[in-house]
């Protein structure tokens, strides 16, 4: 009996693994500009997927970025369908907030905070419903001076507190990069310059923040998937 | 044989009046503050029912807004499955930009020119999907200087001018309310000022300005529905 | 000698109280609606007045408010010659800032930083010009939380820096209500809310407000006429 | 006697010319960015003194340029000791209210429109107090479209009428750019483009930008010159 339970029970996976490679977890990112770099050479995709290559899951995930420049909540809510659904995710990572605060300064075509959480919530309800497990980033900085004195910072500290409360209240796991980037900035700035630490024009990453990205969220990545 | 016809064909018909009425058509005015207000006393909608009451419609045309003040064209898209495709519509109005363009001066939150477009036109394509009819309406007014010296003038203006090729490119007919506006200031306000002529606050409409909207949608609502 | 002594001494200043009452310090208050409220029954100007009368001072200093609702760094260099100069203020207390940072967000029309700074330094240079003691301050609050929360609390403190800046460069006191304000709601605002602690609206000081700033602003003026 | 008589009267003006050439009449361009381009190859006011030199004032007259680029109204009256009144002009033209209007969008640090008059008011006042003479001009365009559809054309309209309304209060002349340049437009901008007809970058002048502005200036200066 107990071989040919186990010859019965093994076949199958047997076959599988000959037929097919085993499915691979697909994690999706969803953001504006910071993500669409994300994927190009440098960008935080690519390096995490150098992190991957090193990890114990070398071959088992597979990244791809959802980013568009100037995207703010309100478009990832829009094109959702066509950039995420479609895709079948497992994960999804929503990285936004940065334009939506700093085209009010730029082009008076920011979002307000209580639309901004309203579309939020609103994403994170259809990907649930996919049953895609979701993962939402703080939004990192608009300008790296550390002393809360760069011209969006209120805006930003408060827009990562509207993300923080909706992930407390949907138990959701949040990859707090506006903390990381602060923490860093405290002790790696010292001329509380404008920009050249994390980025290289206030708000894109250069080298280094694209690698404390892909860190940050890779260390969210792991506990989600594992 | 031809009396059996007539009995035949006409009994169904006679039965479905004496059972229930005819199907009214339902008609919803999806848009802001100003639709939000057009179901109160005096207000847009509540006039345009008393002008179907003296028309050869009279219990024909079922009317209900959907407006919600602050919105603009992204707000509507997010609550359009709830505020309209749930009340089986077989027209909708579209009415909104007025807060897409003020708020850019008033709290830096307005909408751009290419978000508006791509929002309104999704919209439009989700009502269409649903084969509901949809007629669209240039934004009134924001101050009623007939010279455009009005600070929104610009912007309504071409906010205008792309929902005229919206419509023009999809076969829509246009409630032009900014043209009669502006035609009917340029009659009316001799003085120049910037409110007190269609509207009480240069935005929300006067017991006239209500009077001209329901005028001039009820033109556009009686070519769709005859 | 003892004798002597005294007669020469104090003939001089007995002379001078009969001839003429000693000329009183004349301070003037420079800035927007916080300082035009100061004026008024609770107002800070007025707490002062009183603690003035506590004092070792009690008849020798003038207070006088020259605050102008809506006012920003340029609107005092427009007036100062009517409103301070013709005065002929021993000190003035430059109290500004808020509406050049707040009104970038309200109305589109704030005041650009390096704009904020030349404007500041030059109705400096002014009121020098004439000997009068200059004591600026930095701006208090637009929103009370207290994590750097609040939307403009980024320029609020880039603006603080500036002043702080154009102070030591002129080796002038600085009176840090931003600093004073900051402490006190750390202390006190544990729900961290918007308003209500020492403010009524996010801006204009409430009884506690209006204490604690005639409080900060004495202590400098006191160092500045001993 | 008659040969006594030239002499008498030629001597002054023959020494006259021996130690002084006649005064020039001495015209300063006050504006922004468009004037500080002015002076270059090609800028209006290279243009117009070519125009002179064909005049019947090809020596009389001297241009000098005062345009910052970036400059509203206050940042014209803050330097307006040194960059205008130093040069003992006789004419004065201003020329400024584009970024008053065009910075509420882009950065959220435009001008008021009643702050806007005040410091307008108080530059002319200044000028004359020194019996200089004062030309104004209406702003030009932001964006070329000749039907008001550019976003700042209702802004544009209503602060070339608090200009227009200054020079009527005081009798002064008006270059009115602003009506110049939209019934230029109107006749050659078929396409109804943004830019590319009078402006290279919907703002500052190309070629035939200059060549209008110079021309429409010119004249107004010869009316106030002859």
């Amino acid at each position: 009996m107990k071989h040919l339970f186990k010859i019965v029970f093994l076949l199958p996976l047997a076959l599988l693994s000959f037929t097919s490679p085993p499915k691979k977890i697909k994690v999706v990112f969803f953001g504006d500009s910071i993500t669409q770099q994300g994927v190009q050479p440098n960008g935080y995709i690519v390096k995490m997927d150098s992190i991957i290559k090193q990890s114990r899951w070398p071959d088992s995930i597979e990244l791809s970025g959802a980013g568009i420049g100037g995207n703010k909540v309100y478009d990832l809510y829009l094109r959702m369908e066509d950039d995420v659904l479609k895709k079948n995710p497992d994960v999804v990572i929503i990285y936004v907030g940065i334009n939506d605060v700093w085209h009010k300064a730029s082009s008076g075509t920011g979002t307000d905070a209580d639309k901004f959480e309203k579309f939020y919530r609103a994403i994170i309800k259809k990907l649930q419903e996919k049953n895609i497990k979701v993962i939402v980033c703080t939004p990192s900085v608009i300008g790296e001076r550390n002393d809360n004195s760069n011209q969006q910072d209120g805006d930003l500290n408060n827009y990562s507190n509207i993300i923080r409360k909706i992930a407390k209240d949907l138990s959701l796991p949040v990859c707090d990069l506006r903390l990381a980037f602060s923490d860093y900035l405290k002790s790696n700035n010292p001329n509380n310059t404008e920009k050249g630490i994390l980025t290289g024009d206030r708000v894109h990453l250069n080298e280094k923040g694209n690698l404390l990205v892909a860190g940050e969220m890779w260390k969210i990545i792991q506990n989600v998937i594992k």
